[in-house]
């Protein structure tokens, strides 16, 4: 689920790095022309510290990781930075990140810039992601193509024609906010995004919540079990769909219910070739049974409610960078602003 | 609610035709290059005859328009046409258009481009009708906006940037296709889109499918004497609503909430500067109260669920150039076209 390592005997020059910054760590790769990586790193955010000091940490894992290929910043054509909203991409501002107060409103972009002496492409980190995926991941045969991300939060990433779609206010193809529950008492999510959105029912405490609601009903599961040593979490309803758990698959094929719902509402807005998923969400993706029902799943429930003119003609499948894509999609998006300056 | 027409005088070269194929009629325009109309006309589509034929009377219509301003076809730089889906916009065709049998499959775009002997752009008719709103309407001081056109469906146009988003399969900004209510049993299109769709709710057969059914409950209305007399219509809810009419008025808010709904999904998606609300069923728009009040409700049903990015920053307004949006637009559309063929 990562991508493939080559040598710099592999690699096609030039170079490009890709920054994907998280809440937890920041991971940095060396990317070549065709978006192999050949090295990558992650250090911690350390998002106390403040954001000019994850910067300078930034480049200095560049160097090092740039030294140990026996290469220099000279023979990098252009750097990528992926980082979470929101953010004012025009101006390369980081503005309001929730839970990394003390970096907010800082010049990310042009920070890096300077000391890197590089260009730097900027975008949303699931814009980043799905910019990988669209560039050599599983949205590679594709000119168009949306990406979900299911993990703590619901990101989204959508790429038209190679292009990230950034929107008026940065806040371009947040796909965790789009609404597929329009009753009055519907959800809402934990992160303090609005009512009935997706983000309320497809990330891992939306199904947790959903999950938690069911046991508290009084269904049977042998979910009450566990529950009774430790905290529920989304691994554990995995766990115990795989071993055959009733309830554990009831909420994993409401998720997957849902969530084909808000991949018809984004077919019908944009109209992609392919929709990608990806995150820690996929219930283990094509390697578990569970993982495949759930595709499956949203599949027939896109099937069931699509326009006949797109029901047979996206794609959709699970994404195959896995924790890589933000970086490398980063790289790549550094990489459109190398070309498009036509240097 | 038209745009002003304007005499050759006033006109500023070059000119373009804009050809707005409907149902019914076919609108056509000639635009100068500031998007002002100096003569428009409307055909019947008669479409038992066919599209060959409808395409001839067409190109009959635009030299007799330009004949009564002295001008001919030499004068013209570009043609725009829109046309209702399916449709195959790299192509050129229309593919099935409902209610149109014997144009399925029909090289519209050349027809008409050879016949006229000029370059032709060919859109969705929705994404013409945005474009027109956007080149010189509602949304002309945006570089991004979206349109939901109110009538016997719901259509919608994504313009971003200057283009027209028509998608991987000519299917993209068919926002009567979102999806705004995820319940087992929600409504389905009387036009045969699927569940719970916005056009189940937003079109003129979904609210006056909706207080049928609240008449049936046994609701009081005043609508219940009108309904002895004939059929109930859209029009007739919005007449009732300005009279007071409770029942009227409540399936209204609900409309409002549900479009607002349907808003703030497509704002997440795409985040668009403005929204631009068109169609007859805007309940009379700014000159009446309902409007007024429809308006206001959609605003408060954005604002209490949109992302505090978004919130205060994305104008949510109606359309002002009514049934002439369509031609316009496409002859927007025609004026891209030569410009980016550098002519």
């Amino acid at each position: 689920m990562a991508s493939e390592r080559i040598t710099r005997d592999q690699a096609v020059a030039p170079f490009f790095v890709g920054v994907d910054v998280g809440g937890t760590n920041i991971k940095i790769g060396i990317v070549d022309d065709r978006g192999n990586t050949l090295a990558h790193t992650a250090i911690p955010t350390d998002e106390a510290l403040g954001a000019e000091a994850a910067m300078q940490r930034s480049h200095d894992a560049i160097a090092s990781l740039l030294s140990e290929l026996a290469l220099t910043l000279e023979d990098v054509a252009a750097v990528g930075l992926g980082s979470p909203g929101s953010m004012d991409i025009p101006k390369g501002l980081i503005l309001e990140p929730p839970n990394m107060p003390s970096w907010r409103y800082f010049p990310l972009r042009d920070t890096l810039s300077k000391l890197c002496g590089k260009p730097v492409g900027f975008a949303n980190d699931a814009n980043a992601a799905a910019y990988g995926e669209y560039w050599i991941g599983s949205g590679r045969q594709f000119n168009s193509m949306v990406m979900f991300t299911l993990g703590t939060g619901v990101g989204g990433g959508i790429i038209l024609d190679g292009v990230s779609l950034d929107g008026s206010h940065s806040f371009g193809s947040e796909l965790g906010h789009i609404i597929v529950d329009s009753r009055l008492d519907a959800r809402l999510c934990v992160w303090g995004g609005g009512q009935g959105q997706l983000e309320a029912y497809a990330s891992a405490p939306g199904v947790v919540a959903r999950t938690a609601d069911l046991l508290a009903a009084g269904r049977e599961s042998t979910l009450t079990a566990r529950v009774a040593e430790g905290e529920l979490t989304s691994f554990m309803i995995y766990e115990e769909a795989e071993r055959g758990d009733e309830l554990s698959l009831e909420v994993i094929v409401e998720t997957a219910r849902l969530l084909g719902i808000g991949i018809v509402t984004v077919v019908h807005a944009v109209d992609p070739e392919a929709i990608i998923l990806g995150g820690a969400m996929d219930f283990g993706g094509h390697a578990t049974a569970t993982g495949r029902m759930f595709l499956d799943r949203v599949r027939e429930e896109f099937q069931a409610r699509a326009y006949h003119v797109v029901r047979d003609t996206v794609t959709i499948d699970y994404a195959t960078l896995g924790g890589d894509a933000g970086y490398i999609g980063a790289a790549g998006i550094g990489r459109s602003l190398y070309q498009r300056s036509g240097s």
